[in-house]
């Protein structure tokens, strides 16, 4: 821990995040929730997706454009899947009630799939997955945003960084679990190399250009994982998530973009179409299947421990002293932090004290 | 094409291909299914999918390995879902037979899911799931197989490289569709990289002692494409396609390594078990999603092809003339070969003369 870190434990800065989510206007149960999904990711040190979005989120309030108390609802249903209508929710309030009504459909059908439209930042994808591990089913959710990626073979933002994860149930380990956007580099890291002053690989990035960049303050433009791979997965996740409901994020930002680029043709469109701002809207599928009903599932808990366990005595490549399964680096940093607390720099301390005084919440000891 | 170069009509390869199944013992439907996969890959440029692999095909119903008359039967299911035993099928009969069952469920209850045990090579899974699009639904592949490439950290084959593939049908295009496998490269590019004599980026994968090489005669494990990203996708696809119908594909293997590894504790343990011999059967999920039940399908694909559009006509990164979108490349092939013929190399040529001659089946003319 540097010296502007300041360490505070979980059930302190919880009880302040959810008094502060109701005090913005949540219901207790929304704000509850808003909390835990914030701490979930603290305590596993993704940090990016914790308590320092609290003041982005205030101010995201106040500007109307996330709605701490939407009326979120189920718009379609079949016996196997349901679009919902997040009315501009947070993720968490939304996503936990549309992975809580898969979970109930994967009971009666083997599957539930859930599509949710309109809700803005969702949060810690893990932790929606990892709600269906812990009730003996696989978690699928993947989310959309606007183009903040190019797409291979361009030098401009066209689809989305979406990120997607996966988790299934372990009898040893808590949960193997993965969450990865489908960029090179996740915009934590990125905001990490800002902190740190330090430069980043010219494959993660382009400035606004368009130009590959190494300078973290000028990475605005994503680059794709593997090209046309992480390039194409984004695009085909837009065509099943979003474009699917009704409620495209890429193209309307596309379509518009072409129109300004042929000026002769610019009158008389949708040239100053507000549809050309993006909005920070998402739109995300979450599924779950169970297990149960397709083999018996202490022998599949048992069977991912041993897969587990073959992996990490697998003889290990240069430089390496340990493999690591998806989720298992969080793991150990939610041991660490669940017994030490968990380190807040002094940057999010300061925006917190903010938070503290505007609405008269009581800061977790020590900050 | 090059001299060695020998080009023929789809039509009558197909029918070559068709007779030559059906000697091997497919059954008349089987056997059509099988050339039509075939063909449909070599159309697309996919020739590391098409009639190169019907001498290993026959050496494999030969050997016993792949059953060209098996008893495939829905083993469990569910509204939504349903699991089915291959009976070592060759991939296309079976998984042609799922997806047009999970299309069905589909239809039902929005989603269908279906699980495929024990199948043999699975051929070009873009063809399925293009089965999907073709049928206005969104069709979604993974396959699974014994342990090919190394997990992030490991110098030893550990996950396989599960390719996935997703297809949405649009308008103008034909269809809209992404096949990549979780590796850097595909079998099929360290192939050509053999053929052509040149060598391969030591970031693809390592030979048998778990070393990166550029030698691609030397390149046995492949490696993850994005490190712990790919790495982590292929483990996962394993847990929700293999372990989750209780025919775990990597873990015996691994579990068998392990024990290799501790002789103390190798004596009564299934250190001798044929388990340890990667079987090649292989496990996949086939699923569609029913667009039609979530928006109105020829607005989808309107949308489709406007974010097609709209992605073509961003600025162009250096050293690229177009930007090409997931399977557009293939739909470029197709368009030249079914006009032109496919072109096949001298090897094939003399490997299907072979078979011609054993079956007594007449060869397309000009080979």
């Amino acid at each position: 821990m540097t010296q502007s870190e300041v360490k505070v434990t979980a059930k302190s800065l919880r009880e302040f995040t959810e008094e502060v989510f109701v005090r913005v206007g949540m219901s207790p149960e929304d704000a509850a929730i808003e909390a835990d999904v914030l701490l979930w990711a603290n305590l596993r040190g993704v940090d990016s997706h914790g308590v320092l979005r609290i003041p982005w989120y205030v101010s995201n309030v106040d500007k109307g454009i996330m709605n701490p108390s939407p009326n979120i609802t189920g718009v379609k249903e079949t016996p196997a899947t349901v679009v919902i209508e997040s009315d501009h929710a947070l993720g968490p309030a939304v996503t936990v009630f549309a992975m809580t009504k898969v979970m109930e459909k994967a009971r009666n059908t083997g599957i539930g799939w859930g599509f949710i439209c309109n809700h803005t930042h969702q949060g810690a994808m893990g932790y929606y997955a990892q709600m269906a591990s812990k009730n003996d089913m696989a978690g699928i959710v993947f989310v959309c945003s606007p183009p903040n990626m190019a797409p291979f073979g361009a030098k401009a933002a066209g689809v989305s960084n979406s990120p997607k994860t996966i988790a299934v149930p372990s009898q040893k380990q808590r949960v193997l679990f993965l969450d990865r956007a489908t960029s090179m580099a996740a915009r934590g890291k990125i905001w990490l190399a800002v902190e740190k002053g330090i430069p980043i690989p010219d494959s993660w990035a382009l400035d606004k250009e368009g130009n590959p960049t190494t300078d973290p303050i000028q990475a605005v433009i994503f680059r794709p994982v593997g090209g046309p791979k992480g390039s194409g997965l984004a695009l085909l996740f837009e065509c099943i998530s979003s474009v699917i409901i009704g409620n495209p994020l890429l193209e309307p930002i596309l379509m518009a973009k072409k129109v300004e680029s042929q000026p002769s043709k610019q009158e008389g469109t949708k040239g100053a179409h507000p549809d050309h701002v993006p909005r920070p809207i998402q739109n995300s599928v979450v599924a779950a299947i169970d297990i149960g009903q397709f083999t018996d599932v202490e022998s599949y808990k048992k069977h991912i421990d041993n897969l587990i366990d073959g992996i990490k005595a697998l003889p290990k490549a240069e430089g390496f002293k340990e493999i690591l399964v998806p989720g298992e680096p969080e793991e150990k940093t939610y041991d660490d932090r669940i017994k030490n607390g968990i380190p807040l720099p002094e940057g999010t301390i300061r925006n917190l004290r903010g938070v503290a005084e505007r609405f008269g919440v009581k800061l977790p000891s020590g900050l």
